[in-house]
C-alpha cells in the first residue's frame, strides 16, 4: 500500500518479479484494491496471495504515532508475517519511518546494534560503493556509527561479494581531526574496529569506488542520496536540451543510443531497487515512494540475494564474534 | 601560494583573467617562484604585482595553529591588503579553513554575523541554485543557519540578480517535525526570518532549481558540493566508457560533441569559479585545490562581479535593516 503510485505500481512489480524471479508474493494490504489492479494485470494463483488489512500509514504521517494508533496497519502485519515465518522478506515503497520503526517494534534488533540503519548502493567509477546510513536514524552517536561499520563491513562481504572492503568515514577532510564532534569520536573508535578502516573520506568518494564501504549519519547520507538522484535527474534532463538542438547531434546521438542506454543503466537508482535495512531479525527492503515497477521488481530481487546470502545470519554472527570480543558495553 | 599546483596554474590562471577581464592582480606569494612562473608564461607590468611575502599554510595543516605561530604568512598578507584598501578582493585556491580564518582575523565579521559562511553555487535544472554553508563551519547553530540564511537571500539578489528568491532548509523531508535537532529548531526561527521562507528541501533540490537558496551546515554542504564534483567526474569516466566500445558510437559521438561539449561546461564547477566567503568585511573567493587556471580565471571574474555588485555593502546594509527592526540579539 506504500508509495505514491500504490497499489498500482507496486502490483506491477511484483507481477513481473514472480514470472522474472519465479518468486513466492504476499500482497499485504486492502484486498479490494489489490484485487482490482491485478484484474487488470494478471490472475491470482499460487505464487501470489493477498493478506488482507484494513489501515496504513500515509507518505506523510508521523511515523510513530500512526504505528501506536491504529491495529490493522499494512506495514505492521507485513512484518508480523515476517516474524511467525509466514515471509522471508518485506519489501515497501511506503513511509520509510514507519516502516523502520515497524521492523523495529515487530521484529526486534539484533544483539549488539542500538539503532538499526539502512544501507544505500551507490554506482562508482571503480565498482559499488555501500553508504551506511542514508536515512533511518539522525543525531547518531559515535558509538552508533561505530556500529554501522560493522554492519555495513558484513553486509559488503556477504551480499556484495567482496573480501575485506574499505571501510571509511565520510567527512570534510582527510584527517582525524576534521568535521564536527560526531565523527571526530567516532574516528577513534573506528580505529579499533573489526574491519579494514581507512580513515575520513569525502563526499567524491561516494561515486570513486576507492573505498567499499563508507558510514554516515543518516542525515548526511540521506541528503547524498536524494542529491545523487537529482543529479542523475538534471542531468539527463541538460542533455536532452543539448542533443536537440541540432539535426546533427539528433542524429549522433542516435547512432550512439545503445551506448547511452548502458550508461543510463548504469546511473539508474532504479536498478539497485532500494536501500537495505540493517540491524533487524529480518530482511526489509526500502524502496523510493517514487519507484517504478521495476524498481519494485528489483528491490525484490535484492531481497532475495539478502535471504540466499543469509546477510541476516552473517550479521547476528558478526555482531557476537565482535561482543565475545570483550567489546561488551 | 595555495594549491596543488601552486603557483604555476594560479599564475596562469591570473595571467589569462588580466588579458580577458582587464583586471589589475596582485600575487601574493614567494617572489622567487612567481617570477619563475611569469617568466614562462608573460611578463609583468602595471596590470600584475607580486607582493612578496616568505611563509604559507599547507593544504594538510590545522589552519589556526599556522596562522598564529607564523608572522609573514601568504593569506594573512593578501587579506590586510584588503584590509588596507589595497586590493578589492582575495582569490585563494589554498587551505580553506586557513583562508576563513584569516578573513576573520584580519578583515573581521560583519555586524550580526556570528559566524561568515561559504556560498556555492549549482547548477540546477532551472537555474543556479545558491547553498550556503559548504563547508565554513561544522556543528552550527540554528540561529547561525538563521544568519546564512539572512545572507544566502541577499546573495543571490545581488550577485545572482534573482528577486525575492525561495530560501529552504535543507533536510531530509519536508514537514517541519523533520531532521535533526538543529534543523528543526532553526525551522522555527527561519518562518520569522526576512525572506521568501519556503520550507525544507531535500537533497534533489541542489540540482532542481524550484528553490534558489538552501541553508545547511557545513558538514553537509560540503559532504553535497564534494558529492556533485565526484558524481559528475564519475559520470563523464563511465560515459567515455561506453561511447569508446563501438565504432558507430565513437561516430555518433563525434556528431553530437558541440552539444556535449555545451553539456560538459554546464556542470563544470571550474565555471562557477569557487565558493564565496560571506560575512565578512571584505570579499573572499575560495577555490578549490585542484583548480584549473580556467577555474582560477572564473574565480577571478565571481571576485569583479562581487565587488561591482556590491555584494557586501548589500549584506551590510541587509543586516543591519533586520537587527534594528528589533531582532537584535
Amino acid at each position: 500500500m506504500g508509495g505514491d503510485h500504490a497499489p498500482g505500481v507496486n502490483v506491477q512489480g511484483a507481477l513481473w518479479a514472480r514470472s522474472e524471479l519465479g518468486v513466492n508474493l504476499t500482497l499485504v494490504g486492502d484486498e479490494h484494491l489489490i484485487r482490482k489492479e491485478l484484474g487488470k494485470n494478471g490472475k491470482l494463483n499460487n505464487s501470489i496471495r493477498i493478506h488482507h488489512c484494513s489501515q496504513m500509514v500515509a507518505m506523510d504521517e508521523l511515523p510513530l504515532k500512526a504505528l501506536r494508533h491504529r491495529k490493522d496497519v499494512s506495514i505492521m502485519v507485513a512484518f508480523d508475517l515476517a516474524r511467525r515465518g509466514n515471509v522471508d522478506a518485506v519489501v515497501s515503497a511506503g513511509n520509510s519511518g514507519a516502516t523502520v520503526g515497524a521492523a523495529v517494534l515487530t521484529l526486534g534488533r539484533l544483539k549488539g546494534v542500538e539503532r538499526p540503519a539502512l544501507a544505500g548502493i551507490f554506482p562508482g567509477a571503480k565498482g559499488n560503493v555501500v553508504l551506511i546510513d542514508v536515512g533511518a536514524n539522525v543525531d547518531t552517536k559515535p558509538r552508533q556509527l561505530f556500529e554501522f561499520g560493522i554492519m555495513g563491513d558484513i553486509f559488503t562481504r556477504s551480499l556484495l561479494n567482496i573480501d575485506n572492503p574499505k571501510v571509511g568515514i565520510l567527512n570534510i577532510g582527510q584527517e582525524g581531526s576534521k568535521g564536527n564532534e560526531q565523527v571526530r569520536i567516532a574516528h577513534e573508535l573506528f580505529k579499533k574496529g573489526p574491519f579494514n578502516f581507512v580513515g575520513n573520506v569525502e563526499g567524491r568518494d561516494i561515486f570513486s569506488g576507492d573505498v567499499q564501504v563508507i558510514v554516515s549519519d543518516g542525515f548526511v547520507g540521506n541528503v547524498a542520496l536524494k542529491l545523487s538522484e537529482g543529479m542523475a535527474e538534471t542531468i539527463g534532463v541538460m542533455f536532452e536540451r543539448e542533443i536537440s538542438r541540432s539535426l546533427i547531434s539528433r542524429l549522433g546521438f542516435w547512432l550512439s543510443r545503445r551506448a547511452f542506454e548502458h550508461f543510463k543503466r548504469n546511473l539508474d537508482y532504479a536498478e539497485h531497487g532500494g536501500a537495505l535495512l540493517l540491524g533487524v531479525k529480518g530482511v526489509g527492503i526500502i524502496c523510493h515512494g517514487d519507484s517504478s515497477p521495476k524498481a519494485i521488481k528489483n528491490a525484490i530481487r535484492t531481497a532475495i540475494d539478502f535471504v540466499n546470502n543469509h546477510v541476516k545470519e552473517r550479521l547476528e554472527e558478526g555482531l557476537a564474534a565482535f561482543q565475545t570480543k570483550g567489546n561488551e558495553r
